[in-house]
């Protein structure tokens, strides 16, 4: 049963932000090591100022690839990313910062696709930092997309036992209607209905989210359902595919919770946002489907503001390292037969 | 104790949905009875079919106005409308079931008005219906409006200890960021601390919600947060109101939860609706603020579908009622200060 955990990549992200802290703190639980078997990238200088903001005590020991881990709990194993020879100053965007975080992910994402890590948890980067740093990616996923893709990666939340995918997520809420398109509902549904499979649903059922008040309303309020979204739904079927919708959605989501479907394409970010993060905040997981290897992340970002003083809350990466243990070495068997 | 109970009108909403059935469920229960003193609007006919597709044995008697009703659990006292000799077909939509449903609303609001009532509990309308029969009124809160309006109406929803306005609702998807305005804001925060007030809440917080995704981030993703929210919260500040925001949508809720705020000013209608109904689907309650008296409803429609099977779910229905009960009174001292 212990060879049965993956073993994963894990990256503290931004140094200024409260990722490695979350890190250490969840590495600290030795139940942690139950579900995986942890390598971090990072900064020896970053883990020990980060031991130091969370009050523990714990071993760290460099390793040059994951093969040398001995993931014993008590002793961070980590591959030290050889940027910063201090930590940057908590809170504060800089370049430093951005450049370090996202080494510690481009090391990461090498072992992942050499073999040396089946999965990826990965912490908060800082968007402006990323920016100041000349990081040629807006963020995390895009540079995955770039590097690791092997299907049209897709987001994936989990909370609770809801699993929601995202048409559109980080665009102005002024351009998401012109952004819902049959082609793109199409396109997107025997995505999800692969990803699901490759998290062990069976011939999954989808609802496809309506994007109006109560649906529209048979075009009282918009017709978007009318046009758009039913006709797609009515073309996934023909295709083969289980999906029902579109459902107004202050009740899809509810109706996921018991049961009814075993995933929902919600149509805009904040509308599976909403759902997920107000039923569980701080248990609501990111995993990034398509690519070569599995990557779970904590759906919050760096915390600035609280950053360094070692009160942040790190439920939200004991559940993203939980959903890899969890489902890691399922996607990896499915995309390997 | 027994005399603070508010008399509440109960009216039982289209005869063709799922209203009448709901209404005598929660009746059939003599605990309702302990929250409020309830007179149901309806048709005597429409009663005696309810009881029987719910399978439920209670008697009903007719009054003339509220001051007959001995509010007896076992006893429905109700006002007979006088609109229908046999029940309407249920499950399908109707000018008499429009109009049956107008008329209990109607004589209820009447009641209401002249004292009778201290307020109202509404079961579902259907909008089509009340095309067909020609009211005047697209919905309860239309009517309610335009008969019984004190100060400008808003509807709050009640999940859990969630307390959710709203400033705009029933318009198209792609209508809303137009609606969105500093001026409707600043008007509408004044009255959700006053109607927040009149529930019991002393000196209020109130969270804006944002609109685009991770509220913009600094203009990223939309610039409503900067041209607009931002602005009309620091100018209801100026005005003495407490209020924070914009706060990004996939967390304020969670942070209204955990009684960081007392109410939300949700910006559409889904953004606040997601929020309760994947929260507490069958608790979410629906209270018109700003009326000469409280009414509270059900968050869901006639349910046409399941309607006179037997099986429709009461806790909407229960949870009204328990609202009702428990804020009627509060509200109608608070308007005879």
């Amino acid at each position: 049963m212990k060879n049965e955990r993956p073993v994963v990549g894990i990256t503290v992200g931004d140094p200024a932000g409260v990722g490695p802290e979350i890190v250490v703190k969840v590495l600290f639980d030795a139940v942690t090591y139950e579900s995986v078997r942890p390598v971090v990238y990072a900064d020896g200088c970053v883990l020990e100022a980060a031991l130091k903001t969370a009050g523990l005590t714990l071993k760290v020991r460099t390793v040059s690839a994951p093969g040398e881990a001995k993931f014993e709990p008590g002793t961070i194993d980590y591959v030290d990313a050889g940027v910063l020879d201090e930590p940057v100053p908590y809170g504060v965007m800089s370049a430093e910062g951005g450049r370090a975080g996202f080494t510690y992910l481009d090391r990461a994402i090498d072992d992942a696709l050499v073999g040396g890590l089946d999965g990826l948890v990965t912490a908060p980067l800082n968007k402006e930092s990323l920016q100041a740093a000349a990081v040629p990616f807006i963020d995390h996923t895009a540079a995955l997309h770039a590097r690791a893709a092997l299907t049209a990666p897709l987001t994936l939340f989990l909370a609770h036992n809801l699993k929601i995918f995202f048409l559109t997520r980080h665009i102005p809420f002024r351009q998401i209607a012109a952004a819902i398109t049959q082609d793109g509902i199409i396109e997107a549904l025997p995505l999800c209905a692969t990803y699901l499979r490759q998290l062990g649903v069976d011939d999954p059922l989808i609802a496809v989210a309506a994007l109006n008040p109560h649906g529209g309303e048979q075009g009282l309020f918009g017709r978007e359902e009318i046009d758009i979204i039913g006709p797609a739904v009515a073309k996934a079927r023909e295709l083969g595919y289980r999906v029902a919708g579109p459902v107004p959605a202050d009740a899809v989501f509810h109706q996921a919770r018991e049961g009814r479907y075993d995933g929902v394409l919600s149509l805009y970010h904040d509308q599976g946002h909403i759902a997920a993060k107000t039923l569980d905040f701080y248990g609501t997981v990111s995993l990034t489907m398509g690519l070569k290897f599995l990557r779970t992340s904590v759906d919050h970002g760096t915390a600035f503001d609280i950053a360094g003083r070692g009160i942040a809350d790190a439920r939200g990466m004991t559940a993203a390292i939980r959903a890899a243990g969890r489902y890691t070495l399922a996607v990896k068997a499915s995309l390997h037969q």
